[in-house]
């Protein structure tokens, strides 16, 4: 058994509180990775809130790591000691059935969540399946790659995914800790990028993230001029839309996707997905491939997320700023244990 | 000009009566087609009642035609005097945009429907751009083939459109003209086929058709018991269905793909989207090449409508039957003008 240092939540709406849990002997194909940086992520305010009722307390949040290998079972593969890697919402799967051999890791119905029944990355050191262990890119600044591991390749995937190709057109609505990534992205990608905010205030540093037009999402003159014009169009957003307005800007075979949670069913007319064939989706975070491929990708084109840094000691501070509404745009903690 | 006989509506509700209309000269790339057949679909009750505000009367109704060339334009092109031919629900389409020359004539958002603002196929003779003319298979049976035209194409469109392979499991919802097609359909194409319909006296039918399975939609209980499971559902009814319950049934990466244009928005959950990836989507019956190739496929695998015939002359019983829910599963129109 080993002693990590960590912070944790009991209860919903709970200030966060140094922790130490005793960790069991590490399994023949974890890892475990020694925490430098970690990202908040609103899910983390989530899983804190219980707000998808599958929470257990008490619960270490942190889903965004980067770190480096500490300790290898005997059948990991692929990773060294001393290896940077990044750890996302992921930290293992069944390993056996078609998702996971099919290559979509990220769609097995055991998929482990790190924060979920598991102890995530607000500590010392967290664990996680080697697959899931994500090597990084030399060149990528492990300071602010964190929100790459969770947000980033939330938008990033679907690019992927759905083959979405440089000539193409694509929207991204919501110009927040996703959104950002998702313009910078769409934009290295080859596109003709459209934020979609309803913050006049974001306008200027969206074009600066990489969109080629901002359109106000509360203009309903401005959505209607958008209409039969884009390959697809990410909602980051996870607050009830105009949902039939914003099929119509899309191209026919147009997708609208969906990475935001929201609670309330989206109202999707039928004769607009028929008439367009259209489509509906959604995606959660991206496979190992994936997301190696995105770190690959953003090393490459000099992506990197726009962060604010806390110390890990700041955590509660960190998370009223993102609760606020006030991260600009996403946040990083730098883990200060003794 | 040309006199053409024909069988026209004047309002919503009315009967059909007999109606001559004069055509104007055959333009250089239109076809003119001496109507053998003419199927009956769900969606010309729809135009003769102006369900979808789009009607404009006198209204020939009749899209799923069969019959021979009989005059051609000066550019008409791959066509042949006498050759034999079907119509569907596009009679035309702008041949220059994105969608026409892509391939996708059928996403045109200035196609030009048959049966609106353009005489059917209720009539002696229907005429239609030459790419919409599709060629019919010399071993496709001419008295069934109509309703491949119109139901037909729309079930197996998304098959093609899709990459649909045969290890996949297809569900068809809805067993009626449209789904009885896309049993045969998704039998042939090779896949587990699962029926769903809430009509226990179709079941034995649904079998024939080539279900592996048939599922009461109304079971809470049965639906439960196959979640996870398919690939793809399409959902050929058209008025509200559970469909939070029956985006469960798919598998990871699963795709809802519903043909029946339900007036009713689908209150779809994004979390159901997110979490296995999956997509809800819609199309609109078929491209020229995607028509042509469900007519070979169709007769190598000698698929048929199961139809029942009436004579044109008879054809405001045989609305009054399709109307009344009776049709078993595919009413065809023969023609029979003096």
């Amino acid at each position: 058994m080993a002693e990590i240092q960590a912070w944790a939540s009991y209860g919903p709406t709970q200030q966060l509180q140094r922790y130490v849990y005793d960790a069991p002997p590490l399994a023949a194909e974890e890892v475990e990775i020694a925490v430098e940086y970690c990202g908040l992520c609103h899910s983390d305010l989530s899983i804190i809130n219980d707000d998808w009722g599958m929470t257990r307390y008490p619960v270490v949040p942190g889903h965004e790591v980067v770190g480096r290998v500490v300790s290898a079972g005997e059948h990991v593969k692929g990773l060294k000691i001393g290896q940077k890697v990044g750890v996302g919402w992921n930290a293992g799967s069944c390993m056996h059935c078609h998702q996971c051999l099919g290559g979509d890791h990220n769609l097995c119905l055991s998929a482990q969540p790190t924060i979920v029944g598991h102890c995530g990355g607000f500590a010392e050191r967290v664990r996680a399946h080697w697959v899931w262990a994500i090597p990084l890119p030399d060149d990528l600044d492990m300071a602010s790659a964190g929100p790459l591991l969770c947000g980033g390749i939330t938008v990033f995937s679907p690019l992927l995914t759905f083959d979405i190709k440089p000539t193409q057109r694509v929207g991204i609505a919501g110009i927040g800790g996703l959104g950002h990534m998702g313009l910078k992205f769409a934009n290295a990608w080859g596109c003709e990028v459209i934020a979609f905010t309803s913050s006049e205030s974001k306008a200027e540093e969206a074009r600066s993230f990489g969109a080629h037009h901002v359109v106000s999402s509360r203009d309903n003159a401005a959505l209607l001029k958008m209409a039969n014009s884009l390959d697809m169009l990410i909602v980051t957003v996870n607050l009830p839309m105009d949902w039939a307005g914003l099929l119509k800007t899309l191209k026919p075979n147009g997708r609208l996707h969906v990475v935001g949670a929201v609670v309330e069913p989206m109202p999707i007319p039928a004769i607009d997905l028929i008439f367009g064939q259209k489509s509906v989706s959604g995606s959660p975070t991206g496979s190992p491939v994936a997301l190696a491929s995105m770190l690959e990708f953003a090393a490459r084109h000099h992506i990197a997320p726009q962060v604010e840094h806390f110390p890990m000691s700041r955590v509660n501070e960190a998370l009223e700023h993102l609760r606020a509404g006030k991260a600009r745009y996403r946040v990083v903690l730098k883990a200060d244990f003794d």
